[in-house]
């Protein structure tokens, strides 16, 4: 990062930083690692937006990370995780400086571990309703053969968990609501909530039909009133609904965000879907095919969904790195 | 953040953190702000993961934060804005230690940078075909014959911005390309172009009918192609192309993103839209009517979009606000 600015026009703007005199804060965003501060510089106005930088990787830094730590300060812990703040070798002389690092251990670590970490590099694929039919479709069937399932139905049947179920409604449009694992459960402008379906035909957004339109837009109003009954504070109209694709389990799951929380890679495009452009999508499809009847009605099985995969992932290394490279894929390996 | 962790628990796994010893770097991520960082604690496998905490933003130290500053160093200055990295304080003794934030004045400023800079409760609409032929297209043909593409037309037709155009193709699919504002034009990673295309009868992708649906994937080929063959590090299935809607101005768009650069709210749901996911709804799209002929496709202007709109914005004020109170809307004052 080397400047182009004249140096004297350096010194100058350089020289502005120190005069600056606050009137208000006008937001923090970006998890709070950016503020935006409204003030004044010789009594003129002026903004000045502060962002925590980037850390500087440098091997030799790195190396020495560890025991330039200050005040380290432990959070939590539970099993091989610890959570804590800790500062940046702060002078001793300033007393107690905020803590200005988030520290995450994880000790002893598995390969597990190391493997979520690492950087993935990511692909782009489209799942045509052919490649759904032939690999995805059996590859989410033998996710769920494997019990992968179990934990949802303990809490759907009142097994476990209850005491994290927030509301639950049963019958034709039955569904609980659990907070997100992300969630602090009292921060509302962060509020997240998972609604999870009664009902166990649904695997994915990809077995939903046109028929089942009044069926979502009534489940959907339902969850959205039973949110803003448990928080007052909130508006229907401050609430974001969205659904995962591919979701982490095959049993139809919804997201339900304040539309405040800072939008990261779990709400982008090529991971989550609007819940109510899906409703709509469904609610204009043509017929699957000229001789189809209400029995089989249009739906989402028809569309092609683009999204992106890490390399690490099964669905990338059993079904889309072997279509690249036009090898069969092995169905019975899922 | 009150800790509730045993205080010997809380003893032992701070103790732990100086004793961690780098292998190697995992992943930085979350632009730049978080590292990830494999290595031992007594010669057993450790993950530690180190992020930037979040500002403090008690008044006391907002007040001396401009003054809490060291080794504040520009980067660039034009006009208003300058930018610069800087310290939080640190110890003198520790000579030059990386630079842990960056920092941005404008100055002098003005009330349309402090509203942009404001905090803006954000509201979720739904924008139904009836809303979007009595209100939003009026609004953009408002907004277009205030001449609000004039600059799109200049670059287009060749008279300004010739220098940034990166690629240009003419004829019936034509489009060009630009990098995205946002982009530094070198780090692959981040790759952000803007896909501007030719023809000036799509305002949004409100005019996309089942009928373009050839040409739409067409231009996507080529401008794939053409990203590809200006970057030849980058592989096709490394590209996401989504459109914004609300777009920023009303002319038709495509932004073409590393599918590895850090996703924001500006690729979220409610915000973007995956082009190739558009291009399938089209095609699984029911005729408008069922008298309907070829004349007049059917098309995103059937569909109902939910997206979100801050409360300072002309759509949220002049149409949802006076729709969501029952008031009339004025489309005169567009």
């Amino acid at each position: 990062m080397t400047s182009t600015t004249p140096p004297e026009v350096a010194v100058h703007v350089e020289s502005l930083i120190p005069k600056f005199q606050l009137t208000r804060l006008l937001n923090s965003d970006q998890a709070g690692r950016r503020i935006s501060l409204l003030g004044t510089v010789d009594a003129q106005p002026a903004l000045l937006i502060a962002e925590r930088a980037a850390f500087d990787t440098t091997p030799a830094l790195l190396q020495s990370f560890s025991t330039s730590l200050r005040n380290i300060k432990n959070l939590g812990a539970n099993d091989i995780y610890a959570w804590f703040l800790a500062n940046s070798d702060p002078s001793k002389e300033n007393g107690n400086p905020p803590p200005d690092f988030k520290l995450n251990l994880i000790y002893p670590c598995t390969d597990k571990h190391v493997k979520k970490y690492t950087q993935q590099r990511l692909r782009v694929v489209t799942e045509t309703p052919q490649i759904y039919a032939a690999y995805i479709r059996p590859y989410m069937r033998a996710q769920r053969d494997k019990g992968a399932l179990d934990w949802i139905y303990n809490i759907l049947e009142g097994r476990t968990e209850q005491e994290d179920v927030m509301y639950r409604e049963s019958g034709d449009t039955g569904f609980l609501l659990l907070p997100d694992l992300n969630w602090d459960r009292k921060t509302m402008g962060s509020l997240h909530l998972l609604g999870i379906v009664e009902r166990r035909d649904i695997w994915s957004v990809r077995d939903l039909t046109r028929d089942m339109v009044a069926w979502m837009t009534h489940m959907r109003d339902k969850m959205v009133q039973a949110t803003v009954g448990l928080y007052p504070g909130i508006e229907r109209d401050e609430l974001k609904l969205y659904v995962h694709y591919q979701p982490t389990y095959y049993h139809f799951h919804i997201h339900i965000v304040h539309v405040s929380l800072e939008a990261g890679g779990t709400q982008a495009t090529g991971k989550a879907l609007g819940l109510e452009n899906i409703i709509s999508q469904l609610e204009t499809m043509a017929p699957s095919s000229p001789s189809s009847d209400d029995s089989h009605p249009p739906g989402m099985h028809n569309a092609s969904l683009t999204y992106h995969l890490g390399e690490q992932s099964d669905l990338w290394t059993k079904v889309y790195l072997p279509l690249k490279q036009g090898r069969q894929v092995n169905v019975d390996d899922f």
